[in-house]
């Protein structure tokens, strides 16, 4: 098995599954839902629905009933839509300013600055409200309540959105000031606690048990970190043609990174040391995870 | 009863019962917890988790349990949140770009652009995880999670959200071009929405029943378009003094409202028609609503 292909096959199927969940563009708002789709169709390696179906996959094994393929598909399709919309305000001119993503124009490029905050939040509440179907389908599922309380939690204040409070104020900070736990901090806010939510939605609804739910927060937080880092590195090392956006673009706004604070050969080595970790993690799980480490350490060592 | 000392009384009850729920100023990312805390903190009417409290008793009529009671309080608390955030991003440059709510700085003046943004998506974050915590009280109770699915949706790009799209696109317009029916759509999904779904949650929660729920909806859309109309007159009729933010607002934003498209007599007319339909309604309502109806007169008539 070729894993791109296998990856990019799944992130085909995924984009069918969203695109039942997108809204309509009718109605005298319609500017907002195709602000929504736009920002949600504009590419993107749907990484946190593909790794929340492989844990559904490695519990359940297989789709017992069409109820419990809807209630996943809600959940990745949430995880997808939160992901999104913090890029969507990562974007804006007050927080990183980007006119372009993955080489496509940015939300707020293509509709301007106000239509950005509220295709962010239209985004955000609509992940929620996607993510509540799955009670339509499975009433009073234990299951698909913890799956929500861990999603609001770890897309919040206490997880992604506080990495992004922690990542903008060390960009005001001197450069010197900045320690390497308070990028690590970052790392496992911003970008960790996204893919633990993802890891741990898919055990749960999968029917897994506690022991096994811990072990997959404790390897997505590593995964998470790593892949922040490997970004990090690809900033260095990318090409524009590559990664369709500028390179180096965190250096042009002078911002610390993993790779600055400690330099490439040694963010390199932490990359494998977390990479290695992760999957140690992964032989103690309860049940086969051969796909998942494959995709983890494919993820793990991109070079886009 | 002296019905401004009596919701006084219970927006300060309130207040206690949403402090028990605000994020500890504590972490790396404690700016954002003190952003959200000062932007909920910085008064307001808490008309919505009034409303949604009183048809919450008006239909159990006395709090059964402690667990019960902790449900309404998380819904409370979430609405309130989901308005509050509203009003953060409604403040922002890109948006209405205003310093000043309720004679207090906004949240963006205070704390700075980016954190504005990230202050309102979490509290929009938060009010989901606030809500599902009423699932620890009350595991798998279906009323939850029709509160749930009502607020996410009124809350969002086909309620709420909705309505400002349409109003921002609006204030590009030509004055000329903006019909009567178009602002009534910005009125019904901006202001009316969350207004409709205070009324049903705590119905829902309460143990209405279907009829009564579908009639509580109906008052909602009433009172929140008066409400908003009403808003409009106060712009043109206010003062600085009373309202704590400067007067005739919408006229230096050249904002087209009710009252400048049929005129201030008009305008109160089309209050007072609502307002009587309002009341109709309620009359029809399977419980007592006196003290609702009492509400409902005293929001939609006042001064300031």
């Amino acid at each position: 098995m070729d894993i791109r292909e296998e990856l990019s096959k799944r992130a085909k199927q995924f984009n069918k599954v969203m695109c039942s969940f997108l809204p309509k563009e009718e109605g005298m708002q319609k500017t907002i839902y195709a602000a929504m789709n736009y920002s949600l169709l504009a590419g993107g390696k749907r990484l946190r629905p593909i790794l929340m179906e492989e844990t559904y996959r490695m519990f359940s094994s297989v789709y017992e009933t069409e109820n419990e393929r809807d209630v996943i598909e809600s959940f990745m399709s949430a995880i997808e839509m939160i992901h999104t919309y913090s890029l969507v305000h990562d974007d804006l001119p007050a927080m990183d300013n980007d006119e372009y993503r993955r080489g496509k124009k940015t939300t707020h490029a293509v509709y301007g600055e106000a239509m950005g905050i509220l295709a962010g939040d239209a985004l955000l509440n609509y992940a929620f409200e996607t993510a509540a179907f799955a009670f339509n389908k499975a009433p009073l599922n234990a299951k698909i309540v913890k799956a929500m309380q861990i999603l609001s939690r770890k897309a919040g204040a206490y997880g992604m959105i506080g990495g992004q409070v922690v990542d903008i104020e060390t960009e005001n900070m001197e450069a010197s000031c900045v320690s390497i736990e308070r990028l690590e901090y970052i790392h496992l806010l911003k970008t960790a606690a996204l893919i633990e939510a993802s890891l741990m939605i898919g055990a749960i609804l999968g029917g897994a048990l506690e022991q096994d739910v811990k072990s997959l927060e404790q390897i997505g937080r590593k995964v998470g970190i790593a892949f922040q880092i490997q970004d990090d590195i690809l900033d260095i090392t990318g090409t524009m043609e590559v990664l369709g956006k500028p390179i180096g673009s965190d250096e042009k706004n002078n911002k610390v990174t993993y790779v600055t604070l400690v330099g490439l050969e040694n963010a390199q080595k932490e990359v494998a040391k977390l990479s290695k970790e992760a999957v140690e993690l992964m032989d103690g799980l309860s049940v086969q995870s051969d796909f998942l480490r494959e995709v983890v350490l494919y993820l793990i060592h991109r070079e886009k």
